[in-house]
């Protein structure tokens, strides 16, 4: 098999030498073990976390070691109880073509009538964290203005269409004027688009003329000032990424900061893993998904080769939707 | 009687002609009115933030109107059922030495047995900024490390106390060795001394090796900055002051922000008149009182005039405790 290693550790915006191919010979199955071929991987912002020697919520990569992250694969050998050669899984090794595993490392897909990789977006952890976030972390009603950064994003288009399809207003950010048209193809009643040379503060001021009653934040920086400069009283933010300092020691600079007293606002982190029961989250997203009010987009790489160039573009804004790779 | 009139709006720092003292004549009493002639004043940094004139959680003071704040009275005539003559008050016609009020703007001090400013301070609008901050909002529990900054101020002082009484290890941040000191001495497990040239974040990391599970926030800035570079899995952060920016337009810097994502940090901005049930305040803070719990610093500028001076002291440390105006 072949596998993508960490060869160096990044220093802000990791470069093409820092990650290197290697091949290597996978044992025989365990009792208890799957063979998995991959078909798809998926790339994310929060890798670049793991490529810091730093203590965080996921253990940092190791040098030298294949990579992890989401992924889709096909069974083609099987020595565990309850899954069939055939059988399609998610599970965690990813940057690599083809795995051995414990059973319980690997997830069946759902019953829901979606293509596979569906599973890596809208219905994997991207999905979950738009799921979550927006309803539990932000605890967003029907009512409520929601303003959400990156809404071209993985994460991000699927906050627009959960909110939409639960009776929210919406204000999407996005870079530029295609994704900012597919934004409001998704259904956002008004979207900014940051690349316009208009201050996000200003411009979110020109839309959101009543402020903003929930922010979810996949940015920091100048979209989190902006938020805290339109927030209502009781606003909630949730803050799941700061793609804006993954690559970056800058710090962030916030005018705005200290309207959160005045207007009570509740700035909560979180991590999508913290939510164990995805019970509801499936029967929602496929009653969604049915009655038409999810649309997805993707941008796809082909070829393991592409990983890391998968993943470096999605610190420039290269991708529209989730950003995938495709064996 | 004679008061205190915003005369000019500041900017930045107040000066001394930003004010100005007038006489007024008062009226006399209306059926259900009472005069009191006030005994004790209050200056309190939230103050600066109604000499601007924005949009805010309190209306901001009008240009050649005598000013409001926390104010302990003597009622010396009444027209109002149930307020009798003698009856010691709080209210909020400070900056002046004598007003006129309906009896609903009046409030009898409750029955504790404490000195009448102490209803200013600890039993008064700072203590419950504590109280509610440190227990209702930040939900700290017995066992949890607090991190509280401006300790030896009005409000910082009592969450020591407090902190302390209901078995938590407390962290305060003051400026000065006298301060500091007097931090140690109401229970602070540790003091970090602001003005040392050691970086707070350094300092609070020396100090908490295990990390915060509270930061109660009087000041902002690099202490906000600390806060969030030690926070532990789920702290949670008070916001009840940023001093730091009050006189300021300058943004507020902050390194270590992202972390509030993997530490699943929840950031909570509150504004104490919003806790309208004080009977377990009360209860709380008399059975403290009453085990010796809770000590008292004051410090006391005499007479109408100097209401400016000690506001403006405010802003460069120049109170250990409560300030107040003494008439």
């Amino acid at each position: 098999m072949k596998a993508w290693t960490l060869a160096a550790r990044p220093k802000g915006l990791p470069v093409d030498t820092d990650f290197a191919l290697v091949e290597q010979t996978l044992p025989d199955l365990a009792e208890g073990q799957v063979r998995v071929v991959n078909r798809w991987l998926s790339v994310d912002p929060y890798m670049r976390g793991r490529m810091n020697d730093t203590k965080s919520y996921v253990p940092p990569f190791q040098l030298g070691e294949p990579m992890q992250g989401g992924a889709i694969g096909e069974v083609v050998e099987s020595k565990a109880d309850g899954i069939a050669v055939g059988t399609m899984v998610s599970h965690m090794a990813g940057w690599r073509d083809e795995a051995v595993l414990p059973a319980q490392h690997v997830q069946p897909l759902p019953d829901i009538k979606a293509d596979p990789q569906a599973f890596l977006g809208q219905f994997g952890m991207p999905g979950m964290t738009a799921y979550y976030g927006l309803l539990h972390v932000a605890e967003a009603k029907p009512g409520d203005t929601v303003f959400v950064s990156a809404a071209a994003g993985a994460v991000g288009s699927t906050v627009v269409q959960i909110a939409k399809a639960k009776g929210m207003t919406v204000i999407g950010s996005a870079g530029g004027a295609e994704k900012v048209e597919w934004v409001r193809q998704l259904g956002a009643d008004a979207v900014i688009d940051y690349k316009s040379g208009t201050p996000v503060a200003e411009a979110l001021g020109q839309v959101a003329p009543d402020g903003i009653d929930v922010y979810f934040d996949n940015v920091g920086g100048d979209h989190l000032d902006a938020a805290l400069a339109h927030a209502n009283p009781g606003a909630r933010f949730a803050i799941c990424g700061m793609i804006d300092v993954y690559n970056d020691a800058k710090p962030t600079s916030l005018k705005y900061l200290a309207r959160l007293i005045g207007n009570r606002v509740r700035i909560q982190g979180f991590i999508v893993s913290d939510f164990k029961d995805h019970e509801g989250f499936y029967r929602d997203m496929a009653a969604m998904l049915a009655e038409g009010k999810l649309k997805r987009e993707e941008t796809v790489f082909e070829g393991l080769d592409k990983t890391p160039e998968a993943f470096l573009a999605l610190f420039s804004g290269g991708n529209k939707g989730k950003m995938l790779v495709k064996l």
